[in-house]
């Protein structure tokens, strides 16, 4: 646990959510600012900031339960799919500082934007593939 | 291996990209359409369409590779943080039938929106959460 850390209060069981998943290692609850209703966090029980400082094991233990709490979304809820993602470091959305996954049903017209894709110049691709490459 | 499977055939050499890493288990390589440049798709080389198809080993090596790449994105581009991101089912937009995940580095003042956040009208979230705890 780390101190002032807002989820692993929720943990603690000194600040309250709307629990749907619990086990030794991660636990789920409602998002309070949903995208749509059912919107869950996933987080790992063990404290860690981010995907560089979670051990392999503890992720292995979040993403199950991330995949056990979208098949249960998928079931209850029926939505067009749903989408998972991670907020890994402040610039990327990330406010709280405990590594957590949304998973966030979809609706059909529920104006939810992924991203704007856009495109390579020439030979940039392999430029950064290659800068990406060196730190492998 | 999925026949007619656009991730399969780049897999097994069939049709180019521009790798990033590669193991037994999983391949990485770049977005064509790059919210950023560094955009990478993660998957796994044992065909699964989504996360309720993959096994929960497949799941594990993958979200492994995931965390590895998104190291190495972090070290080499030096972003503002990056967002991982999984659409599974058609309705997310998920494009591409076989699993992958997103790395998408982030820079300021990219203009990347993540999603509006609503609120939960009194008992919604109880009703919703019951909903979806029924089914696990």
């Amino acid at each position: 646990m780390s101190t002032n850390c807002l989820f692993c209060k929720i943990i603690a069981g000194e600040i309250p959510a709307t629990k749907i998943y619990e086990d030794d290692k991660s636990l789920a609850f409602l998002d309070i600012n949903p995208v749509n209703p059912g919107h869950t966090l996933v987080i790992p029980k063990n404290h860690s900031e981010n995907l560089e400082e979670i051990s392999e094991e503890d992720l292995c233990d979040l993403i199950k339960s991330v995949k056990r709490v979208g098949g249960a979304i998928k079931e209850s809820l029926s939505p067009n799919g749903y989408n998972v993602g991670l907020n890994n470091g402040s610039g990327s959305g990330q406010i709280v500082p405990h590594i957590h996954f949304h998973v966030i049903p979809r609706k059909e017209g529920d104006g939810h934007k992924l991203w704007s894709q856009g495109k390579y110049e020439e030979e940039e691709a392999e430029e950064v593939a290659s800068q990406i490459k060196a730190k492998l």
